[in-house]
């Protein structure tokens, strides 16, 4: 670890809760800016503890270690939610500047908070409920099925969310969260068109930007293709979109990245499905589209900097996730995809193959059109997941 | 340090002498690609250890410290010429792979040994002569005065050059090159209307790609601004510039990137003035301004992966370095410059201000006119610097 004495003054150091790919990639943003990083790894092998040189080890879930990555700390955020809102309000009472706070935060964590809240404020979500029952979740299908369950809390990548045809295929899901003490949540099965997503950041002081809205490809819970911008989204929704976003931003007082993940009807109008209070997959894009990547933004509104621009630098840009596979060696892969398209842009996590983990991206940014930008990204994402062998 | 078993396998560690800015901005572009890497830094303070967790502490000039960067590296690079060829050798014959080979890193090294290869083949030089005393000098400056003088080793940053108007003047130069043991090189002043800069990579199976030529302005030997490409500079002339660039990374069997900077005469030739081995301040606009940076091209090409496409994503590019001045904080200034310019790139190195250090650079990327890019690019870097106060 470097003296502190001897680094230059003023840049402050930035913790991160979390050491996954999102805390990674954070890591060139602060480089390039002189801000220092320190993140809360569960090992030293975890992706952003690989090239992060300040790793405190610990758990998310420990009040201690949490205290130890903010020690020395300007200000503690976060690459996810799973983190005890107690432990934030303590860190907040030993005077930790924590960005998103705890308060906003919780509506990333809590599904059912986050409902309650939207729809008070008049914001478009699906018709919901929380239901403790079978009998409960037949009063809210009313007839209709299927309906979709989701845990209140501790979900992600489509983990916590079921999708059941009748009161009795609720049993056990319902059964298993109140084994855990968790919550759930009924809502319709939105018929949407396509998913979206809303991306901004927001700085202590208010100051506010959004990103342009882009088309999420979700297949089992993972996202799996991002399209900057969404294709032949006309203005008014984007603007409808973006609004929805900036008006949860202020309303919960949101520091830091959001994304709001849509669902798009077929009558045009948006739904808010999920808030995510960080760097998101559905903004890889950003990094080699985008003036301002949101790992760059996030680092800026935390620190309560002026916002960069969120413009896209090209009017089209494709990401693909690549998942884990067969194949344990995702090096090799670059001697093809580099030969063949110079230029795809990859990103790999440092992250062991498991199936179905994500372990890395592909970006490609041009001027159009997009199924030739598709067909790159979509060909060594398959390339590296030993879908595509040639 | 992970524990390397953990690791995803396939992936290859790159060793870099050296810890500056150069290895610091290389660190991104590792990590995106998931590809290790390791630095030799003369402390934990230095700007590239700071953000890479694999440094090895030790002076690049000691053979003992260049193994210890060596052990378990697929591939040593560099980020300056500083290191001894014997060195480089030793590790060769010890089956260290060194890229580019000391072969070719001696005529970065050494400007009589590159003078002499460079007219060998018919490249386009200044006049040149090896020089040992005052009247050598006389004799080649032939009664046009001023002469420029440089030591044939150890030079940077305008440090090693001297503009001698007589003999006389001569005198003390060659004087302080002979208590160092150092050649030295005399050169016609040549009569340029500016600075080119050439880079093109090069693989070790002898793929090459060249980046558009750049213009460069250089004051007090310190590189104070880029454009690329380099304004009016006619196709022809521009493909005589990278055409001279890859004859001589051919010529001398260069592996990385490298940069050739060039004197573009009033009669539109161009005139070989250094060459560098490594990515270079000149390069520095591809970071954000190219779709491969040439900090990733770098350990492509010494890994011997397909090289990524040099092209540029945008008409313009403006690059403007920071030197250190009368502020010791760098970090206040984002404030103003962000506030004021929310589409500009700034990059800090970590370094302390000292005055007429380099210690950070601005990009500004886009469609021109020229003059407004140039315009915002100086205006950040001189608040930086204290010499613009709003």
């Amino acid at each position: 670890m470097p003296n502190a004495s001897s680094l230059p003054p003023g840049f402050p150091t930035v913790g991160i809760v979390g050491a996954g790919q999102l805390a990674r990639m954070t890591a060139p943003a602060a480089a390039a800016l002189g801000v220092r990083l320190r993140v809360l790894a569960g090992s030293r092998d975890e992706s952003a503890a690989q090239v992060v040189p300040d790793a405190v080890i610990g758990a998310a879930d420990d009040l201690d270690a949490l205290r130890r990555l903010a020690e020395g700390c300007d200000v503690v955020t976060f690459e996810h939610e799973h983190v005890r809102p107690e432990h934030l309000e303590a860190l907040l009472a030993e005077g930790v500047v924590v960005r998103p706070g705890p308060q906003a935060l919780l509506h990333a964590q809590d599904k059912a908070v986050m409902r309650a809240r939207l729809t008070e404020a008049g914001l478009p979500c699906p018709r919901w409920a929380v239901v403790s029952s079978a009998d409960e979740v037949a009063g809210f299908a009313d007839g209709t099925w299927p309906v979709v369950l989701k845990a209140a809390r501790g979900g992600y990548d489509g983990r916590g969310v079921w999708v059941v045809g009748s009161a009795a295929e609720a049993e056990p899901v319902l059964a298993e969260l109140a084994s855990r003490g968790v919550a759930c949540l009924a809502e319709e099965k939105v018929e949407f068109v396509r998913e979206l997503s809303a991306q901004v950041a927001r700085s202590p002081h208010g100051q506010a930007v959004a990103y342009p809205v882009v088309q999420t490809l979700q297949l089992g819970g993972i996202c799996r293709e991002v399209v900057a911008p969404a294709p032949g989204l006309v203005d008014d929704e984007a603007v409808a979109a973006q609004d929805v976003a900036l008006r949860i931003a202020g309303l919960l007082d949101v520091v830091g990245m959001m994304a709001v993940e849509l669902f798009e009807t077929a009558d045009g109008r948006v739904l808010v499905n999920e808030l995510a209070m960080r760097p998101h997959n559905s903004g890889h894009w950003t990094i080699e589209g985008a003036v301002t990547s949101q790992f760059e933004q996030h680092l800026r509104a935390v620190l309560d900097l002026p916002l960069g621009s969120p413009a896209a630098l090209a009017p089209l840009a494709v990401m693909a996730n690549v998942l884990g596979g067969d194949h344990p060696d995702m090096y090799a892969p670059y001697r093809h995809v580099f030969a063949r398209d110079p230029g795809l842009r990859a990103h790999m996590y440092g992250k062991q193959v498991r199936p179905g983990r994500k372990i890395g991206h592909v970006t490609v940014v041009g001027d159009g059109p997009l199924e030739p930008l598709l067909d790159r990204a979509r060909h060594a994402a398959g390339y590296f997941m030993g879908e595509i062998l040639e």
